[in-house]
């Protein structure tokens, strides 16, 4: 059994378990954390610099022709080159960071350039005598004039101004939002301007906490969405809603609730005051969208699926109780459709594909799988009902990644499982899954209909020890993953039959809508230079072992790339820069949405992609 | 003693009483009702044409050149040709009027296009199938975009766009302002289109309902201001606000009441649902402006007088507690300094000034005299402490012109006065002031520096009845205007020598602010094209005797014209016409302020103006 290591990355202080041999970039991957690779992690340009003051490796003679004396003794190490073989910290400097980088630098291949919503300007404002008696407001206005000629301002804000300028003796710091001035402020707190992007997942809201002056990312958090206790998946939350006279405002109180705890908690791990952050931008499927915004998604659930609405909505962050500075700014990511959200535009916003030439499909699997594949002249995307069982859901022994959950499996002479947390396995999460389904496949235990064969009928190689865990079951026969006498409940940990048609059909659904992407932009397989797995599943995806099955397509698993959490990157993106607003704005309205329950040529392609591979022509 | 008569002006079914030979068109004025005269009243354009059903005169020569058969059976007159000889009822036709003359019709000067913020437009909303999934808000733009291209929409309309659109079954009509989305309601409510100007004075709020769609007067009503229960100026209302804890907010509550009350009325009379008002426009002086918006208006009270704000304020009528339609929005007339409010802004564009070459000085007349004067290359204004003697205050007998107010003074052989409602005289109201002043200055029985001679240094042409009427005072002598015999109280109403002194200093404070206003632009008299006298006081006084006693320049009588509400008319004209809130806001900003408190001339000059004219030249 391989062994597991905990690699802890800073300054974030987030923690991830790694097989023996996992390059730090994809552990780093498997933290959410992007790193920039110009050179594709070759080893050659010296790019992916990283400091690993714990259990840091000898440096390899590659990693030498890079590095300088001071940088050996430091332990700097390139993530690409270097390998967990044990407990690590990484701390990983902005400027090897995707994100940071696009933000800061020319990148190869676009450059974001840093202009987030909300500027701070610190002046001195002339004061009033006899011969100058130009109002309060308006002498203000002036003095910002070069910045925002003839700014709106909110009655509110107007309201403030006069006490305001004459505690600060006339020195103050102006709050812009592009031609709105947002408040005032005495003295100078132009060093203080932050805002905080989040990423509200139907499972997990991940808030971060950035410097407005830097784009850089300061601290992050995240909370299991409350409206988990109202269902697990999005229909289940409609429902709710429909259903409950004030459903609605209640799932609304939770989600933002979380949103304030979020806040509170990245402000305290970074010194900051909440008044000092002006802006919050959110990014979420349709209907976590609709939910934190209080409008009622409920058209969605029903044919013709239609969400309330699509482009991009800026509000008072006060005005649905987030708490940040009192004129604070909430903007949310644009939509494209009831089924594919504002989460999907982040992810083609943060790979860049409406800038690309290049075919690209990003895939993002949670309880649905939304897909996008185009290049800048056609983008189009669809969403599967791929079902919740990658997240563990309705699978017999399924689990969250959490300790005890077996995260891989091999089949060699037996069966061999690494388990998250050195503990004893209780279930299996969603790699672990399709791992079991691909090595059973791949030895002949499970058939092309995805039968599990009875002990008799597999395939004369299965060897013997694999071929005993065969048992019968309720459906058939089932799998044993892991003995009860290795577990703690004394149960044996398996794989049953039904969970293999879970598999079959949420695998199938992503599949078949893959297929009709290709059909309806008239490609195959070999037109896609790059398959981007975006989202927390699909960062801990095995990329062979998802060919295997039939989940993604048969093509080199080079250009198979792990995008980390691309809709978390993309709301940063868009809070920094408000070019990346008016992508996202572009990107919403110009993707084509196609809908699958819409075409009739999609039943048969689900049909055929629910059986497995006979086998493929790039392992 | 001259007859008075009632005179009642229809569709307003407003009253007011005129003394025998009065024109139609000066008791109209007086009435609020301004008229439109191309050939500035001669009879020879025949234009003003009204209605008299009751007490129509036979008809002059110089009307039946303009008039048909079918008119003269009518009882069709022109109110330039005439006069008051009976209690009369006239109805003045829209087209007759000033304002609609102007709003809807190529005016001889200018023209202001009708082009209220609100628009509201019936459309058929494409209904969502599969094959069209585009969201609610995005379906319900489309269908609007030759109107309003990528329209902005508050969250809170965002909300009620799903049920309302199919609860109207996608037939809907949308309610926009500008390039904002307002609202949608389910069918056609087009025809459903209002709007409120409001002229928010110190003393009276008046409210005036319009059709959006035709800019047409509908209703109006109006209130006393409630503030006036914590002081009849300004200066007592902010040291309330000052010097109380909630003291802006009870200011605050109270005029809106009154808006709300006067908004509940209009509709009333018109037959128009509250939710169908879907803008309201405001003027009114900075501080009356400040109160109602809930921004503090000390800084006025105090040297430098800064004002909060100057510009143009747009915000939702909610958010004031203002009970027109939900998503209604209330605008606000800028300003021009602390003591030069919207209200002058309003008068500036109403007169059109900023549109003439000719030189025109506007003065308004109130607690405060507002003074404006200039051409479309220059515009100058200044604010004076005329005092509140001419609205009755600080006047022994003064009062408001209500009935028992002595409103007009002739001295003959003997005093002859002229009392509203026909009934016994219990005081005298600023007109009567005014006259009471000119005529006792014109006999000699007040000198040039303001002095009630004693009867025996009284001129000797002064007749036995008048002479008689001096009396020893506390300050010197007064002068009974009634006798105690012809009161209700049995004491009589005089005009004492310190009355004499209030009129003295109110009068000199106009004349002086004019005169530094000639200075400042470097003009004369004889440059004044035009002296437009606005506001409800302006509109009574009698221009002779106004020059008489040197509160006006001496200019030919015929150059000085009144113009009505100015105020209101120009918040009318706003409502309706977004060219003239363009207009206002380069009013506001470009009228220069000449602050007289700062320019060592002015306490020269005001010395000068306190003393009453010798003689003029264009009695």
């Amino acid at each position: 059994m391989a062994k597991t290591y905990r690699v802890t990355f800073e300054p974030e202080g987030r923690s991830v378990f790694a097989l023996e041999g996992t390059t730090v970039i994809e552990a780093a991957g498997r933290a959410e954390i992007i790193l920039n690779l110009p050179c594709g992690g070759k080893g050659t340009c010296g790019k992916c610099r990283v400091e690993v003051p714990v259990g840091s490796p000898p440096h390899s003679e590659k990693e030498l022709e890079h590095l300088n004396e001071d940088e050996v003794r430091r332990n700097v190490h390139l993530a690409c080159q270097t390998h967990i073989h044990a407990d690590m910290t990484i701390n990983i400097p902005s400027e090897t960071r995707f994100f940071e980088q696009k933000i800061l630098v020319e990148g190869a291949g676009r450059e974001v350039a840093l202009e987030p919503g909300v500027k701070k300007v610190f002046v001195k404002v002339k004061e009033p005598c006899l011969e100058d008696q130009t109002a309060d407001v308006d002498r203000v206005l002036e003095s910002v004039k070069d910045m925002a000629s003839d700014a709106r301002v909110d009655l509110d804000t107007i309201r403030t101004v006069p006490d305001r300028l004459r505690e600060g003796k006339f020195k103050i710091t102006v709050v812009l939002n592009g031609n709105e001035l947002l408040s005032i402020e005495g003295g100078d707190t132009t060093e203080h301007t932050y805002g905080v992007a989040f990423d509200i997942g139907t499972t997990t809201i991940v808030g971060m906490l950035l410097d407005l002056r830097s784009g850089k990312l300061v601290a992050t958090a995240s909370r299991t969405n409350p409206q988990v206790v109202y269902g697990d998946d999005v229909i289940s939350r409609i429902s709710y809603a429909m259903e409950n006279k004030n459903g609605l405002a209640e799932l609304q109180e939770r989600v933002v609730a979380a949103i304030n705890e979020i806040i509170a908690e990245i402000c305290r791990q970074a010194g900051v005051n909440r008044r000092h952050v002006y802006e919050v931008f959110a990014v979420g499927n349709t209907t976590m969208h609709h939910l934190l915004l209080g409008v009622h998604p409920k058209n969605i659930a029903q044919a013709p699926y239609v969400a309330a609405v699509r482009k991009s909505i800026e509000t008072r962050a006060a005005d649905l109780g987030i708490h940040i500075n009192e004129y604070g700014r909430f903007h949310a990511m644009p939509n494209i459709a009831g089924f594919v959200g504002g989460d999907t535009v982040g992810v083609i916003l943060a790979a860049g594909m409406m800038h690309s030439d290049d075919l690209k499909l990003a895939i993002d699997i949670g309880t649905n799988g939304e897909l996008a594949m185009g290049t800048k002249d056609r983008m189009i995307c669809c969403s599967t009902a791929a079902g919740p069982a990658f997240e563990g859901a309705r699978i017999k022994f399924g689990m969250r990644a959490a300790d005890g959950a077996i995260e891989k499996v091999v089949i060699r002479d037996d069966v061999e499982v690494n388990v998250i947390g050195r503990a004893r396995a209780r279930g299996l999460c969603g790699t672990a899954l399709i791992d079991a389904v691909a090595e059973l496949l791949r030895v002949g235990v499970i058939d092309s209909t995805g039968k599990i064969l009875a002990p008799e009928e597999a395939n004369g190689d299965v060897p013997d020890a694999v071929r005993k865990r065969i048992v019968p079951g309720d459906m058939g026969y089932d799998f044993v993953l892991v003995p009860g006498s290795d577990t703690p409940s004394g149960q044996p940990v398996l794989l049953i039959q039904k969970d293999v048609r879970e598999v079959q059909l949420a695998k199938g659904a992503i599949f078949a809508g893959i297929q009709i992407l290709k059909h309806e932009l008239g490609v195959k397989d070999e037109d896609i230079t790059e398959v981007l797995l975006a989202g927390a599943f699909g960062n801990f995806i095995r990329r062979s072992m998802a060919k295997r099955i039939g989940l993604l397509p048969d093509i080199p698993t080079d250009r198979i790339k792990f995008i980390g959490n691309a809709a978390g990157a993309g709301s940063r993106m868009a809070l920094v820069a408000k070019g990346c607003r008016r992508e996202a704005e572009r990107i919403s309205a110009e993707t084509e949405y196609i809908e699958l329950g819409g075409r009739p040529d999609f039943q048969n392609e689900f049909m055929m992609a629910m059986m497995y591979p006979e086998r493929l022509n790039h392992e």
